[in-house]
């Protein structure tokens, strides 16, 4: 079926029947919104992808132990994880839940989510004392956005109309936070979709976990798995309209955009990179490969140096444990070939060539494996002073 | 047997039979000893233990096939590695070996190792041209630790003399480089070791392998994994003295050591920090979760900025893999009790000692995870801005 998707503009609120606002709790010492809300004016189906970190976070176990999937509301607050916060954890999200019912009966089963410190109490009185202060009417997807954000330099959304050869449409939205421990397993990255699509509720799953493995999934600031990811999906289904194509291409557009996003603000992050491995002997060693390249911090600083220093990539995919043989291997920066099968191609003209490459804010390296047919795109960033500046204090 | 073990001066030279120097080929642009021999005026049964990278630097490949293990000499060079060199490399190996035979007729059988950048054909004819300067008569192991070093801030040597309760005595001396790279998996590092014990030549390989997996393998500076790792042993017998017991625990004391120097050593790192996984369902999960620490750029910064982050302590426990429940996980700083059984104790009392802990140059981080009976300790060191500026321009 044909299909058009144009850029729309409201985010995560973008689409019909959908609000959402955001607030301060005081949580973020600067007053800035720290408490989120989407909500939806009909019941929708939802589902999630969480973390595999085997401490999943209170508001995650509060979710799979419900194992409700039918709601019209999600409470995001950021500064707490509430994880490692043991039975008492997943009581406050009850606790939290239920006061944010009493005060807005229209709400359904509501969820919650969370990011930020682990191992701290959640402070549930100065969240449930925004509740004075939401608007359940607001389509505010910019502060709800700024709410969730940790040490994001910038929020993250992104929304949608898909308009089908018949003329129907429907619309998909997004809000995203993760500037670090974004990783190959769904780090720390909390996203939120919103849609009217007319989604049947055994669809959201399978969808959201097959676009997570090429966008979310494939994106790494620096290896660490977290307690609190979670990808999470609301479908209301007001415009009556459902096309499966054109859903699953507009999930994987949105879920790539918001990831690449996420890695290019990874924490004290300048560039893009997409390591491409292709003819890996299967898919598994091709996205093995890459993923050994893009968590490198070998890598990674090399890249933040500008220095083109191929033997370190060579050496990553040595030691990454797939099948590879120098014999076959190529390796090229966007079309600067530095190595190819045996050969080091990197003379003077050469290293000029990469080094240029180097300075881009975006660009590519593509290790040819020579071995089979399989491909993987790895997404990565550079890693420098900010990035240790960040994380040796954030806590505090 | 009861066994007295001694430390002596005279590193790798130490042992009877044993000379060492160092020399400048100029590959160092300081003027600095870039090229190291170490000889026995007698054969060797020798053999060593390579990086599991499977793109194997030309000296090692050179080694493996030739399959000699009968030798009495080792040339060691700095600045370059020769791997990602083909053919080549091998071929350059050969005529630098057989340059140095045609010099000194006494040496049989001869092997290289090399160290520095990946992908640069062996700068031969300089090497080949220190031999001039070569004196195989010289017990210089300070010169020949000072060769072998790359981004090293100190050499790094050791020896003993092992006294048996006949009073019969072996000695045992080693040097070693490595700063960066050094990882689970045996990353770039070298080190050579002579004795003069009578140590069977069947033994010389399984003996390093098991002081291996317990000492360098379970080092960590950045996770990355070299092409050129090398453990390698001479064994002349001159003492005519062996006594397996004696023999294998001052190899272990020699391998721990050196283990440790290069993680204190760790490019910019500041701090060495053991990490106790006890309590784990079989040895194999200790050592993932204790690795999964030892590399966690998340650890590795809190530990830079001094903070008691505990919550990154545990997130990367859960992440890990191996079997883990937050109910039955208590974390330790050096004696002061974090975090136990599901419940957190980091009040400001307990903040305070355990911000006292991290400000220590060494100290353990141990996670009971009260799930089986089996221990590992994985050493690893803080990650702050050195590490950064160190690799961001490694190559230039």
């Amino acid at each position: 079926m044909h299909f058009t998707i144009f850029p729309i503009d409201g985010g995560v609120s973008a689409a019909d029947g959908f609000f959402a606002d955001g607030v301060s709790a005081g949580l973020k010492p600067n007053g800035k919104p720290d408490v989120a809300i989407v909500y939806s004016d009909t019941i929708c189906s939802i589902d999630a992808v969480f973390t595999e970190n085997s401490f999943k976070a209170a508001p995650l176990l509060h979710f799979m132990q419900k194992g409700e999937f039918q709601s019209n509301c999600v409470l995001i607050n950021a500064k707490n994880a509430n994880a490692m916060t043991g039975d008492e954890g997943i009581e406050d999200v009850d606790f939290v839940l239920s006061a944010l019912q009493n005060k807005f009966p229209q709400i359904k089963n509501p969820v919650m989510s969370s990011t930020g410190v682990i191992g701290v109490k959640l402070p549930k009185e100065k969240i449930i004392a925004t509740f004075d202060m939401l608007n359940l009417e607001e389509k505010d997807s910019e502060n709800a956005a700024n709410a969730i954000m940790t040490t994001d330099r910038w929020s993250k959304t992104i929304a949608f109309r898909v308009e089908l050869e018949d003329g129907s449409s429907f619309k998909i939205g997004a809000m995203a936070k993760g500037a670090g421990m974004i990783n190959p397993q769904l780090a720390t990255m909390l996203c939120f979709i919103t849609t009217d699509a007319a989604v049947p509720a055994s669809h959201i799953k399978p969808r959201l976990k097959e676009a997570a493995y090429t966008t979310f999934n494939a994106a790494s600031v620096d290896g660490d798995t977290s307690t609190n990811d979670t990808v999470m999906l609301f479908a209301n289904g007001k415009s009556g309209v459902y096309c499966e194509e054109a859903f699953v291409e507009a999930l994987r557009l949105i879920m790539q955009h918001l990831a690449l996003e996420m890695v290019k603000d990874g924490e004290g992050a300048n560039k893009l990179v997409a390591f491409e491995v292709k003819n890996a002997n299967s898919v598994e060693e091709a996205e093995k490969a890459a993923k050994a390249l893009s968590n490198s911090l070998l890598v990674k600083t090399a890249l933040f140096g500008e220095d083109p220093n191929w033997g370190r990539i060579a050496s990553t995919i040595g030691a990454s444990g797939v099948k590879a043989d120098p014999k076959t291997l190529t390796i090229t920066y966007d079309d600067v070939v530095i190595y190819e099968k045996g050969k080091s191609k990197f003379d003077a003209d050469c290293e000029a060539k990469a080094s240029k490459v180097l300075q881009k804010d975006e660009f590519r390296i593509i290790c040819d494996l020579g071995q089979g047919t399989f491909n993987f795109t790895a997404y990565g960033c550079d890693l420098g002073y900010e990035y240790v500046k960040i994380n040796a204090d954030y806590r505090t």
